[in-house]
């Protein structure tokens, strides 16, 4: 495990060994089973996750109970409720398995503290949250700008093996279209 | 306008007179007219700006010619073609002046040097990105879980000025509604 986190930082900024020994202490790491909750909507949010292994969803319920897939994340991917996480207030959202995950954990306080502490990691960071708001704005360019097959296309062709591991009802949900449209979509 | 970048800067990272010296030596100011553009769909993105004063719309042209608003920037934020502007590629979309708009600008090579030479900039940076990031996650939130009638209390909510600011027409764009659709809800 600690090979990949290292791989992935590494894309970003190198680092010695005594560097990596030092960042690795301000991690955890844990693992899930299927359908366990790494976040609960109402709790706290303690931890940003790098995904090792399975894959998560983010999830939102409306004020009718209904479920929305915010996003997923699967092998090399950071997840939280980011909004909760670095303000440090309330989940608005939950975090939950939908394959066995392993995962990285990291303290929004040891998050701070490897920022402060090694200048290189506060650029990784910046890196990826700089990569996090464009992938945000592409989303939202889509929703504006392309109907339901043409995002059915897009996710399809940038993560096509979300199509093997998710459900049909969560990709559909994904997308903001009904499951019938998305049948349609894959047939077509 | 040098005090309200630095105002704005110290919002996150206080600076001495000498770091803003260094700070303000990496951007250049510049002043528009309205309608005039900062960025072209297809062009080179040389820059972020930070807007002093003034208001700008960051929109995509569809294949079919369409006008699509993806973001509003007025007094105190941050706009530019990000993905275009961080990977060094062309504008996928087009920024212009909805008035008389006065912006700091800064290149993509002066951001580097700027976080490269203080690390307090860098700081500054990761924590605005956070800001975007968060910002578009919520903005794709409520494209997935509110109707067109609560997207338009949360944007007049949040930014009540951009109503007195902005056509209806584009507010209509930025909301994704039609304009009818618009002066029904701004009526009820």
């Amino acid at each position: 495990m600690q090979a990949i986190l290292r791989e992935h930082i590494e894309k970003i900024v190198p680092l010695t060994d005594d560097e990596f020994t030092f960042v690795l202490s301000h991690f955890t790491a844990k693992s899930y089973k299927k359908r366990e909750s790494l976040i609960r909507e109402g709790e706290s949010v303690k931890y940003a996750y790098f995904v090792v292994s399975g894959l998560l969803k983010l999830v939102y319920n409306d004020t009718s109970g209904r479920e929305h897939i915010v996003s997923f994340a699967m092998e090399d991917w950071w997840e939280s409720d980011f909004q909760a996480y670095y303000t440090q207030t309330k989940a608005s959202m939950s975090l939950q398995c939908l394959e066995d995950t392993e995962v990285f954990c990291l303290s929004f306080e040891d998050y701070r503290k490897l920022c402060s502490g090694l200048q290189k990691m506060e650029h990784f960071f910046l890196e990826k949250a700089i990569g996090g708001h464009i992938g945000s704005q592409q989303r939202i360019l889509s929703f504006i700008t392309a109907n339901a097959k043409e995002r059915y296309e897009q996710l399809l062709k940038r993560y096509p093996s979300l199509f093997q591991r998710v459900p049909k009802a969560l990709l559909a949900s994904y997308l903001g279209v009904s499951r019938e449209t998305l049948s349609r979509l894959g047939r077509s």
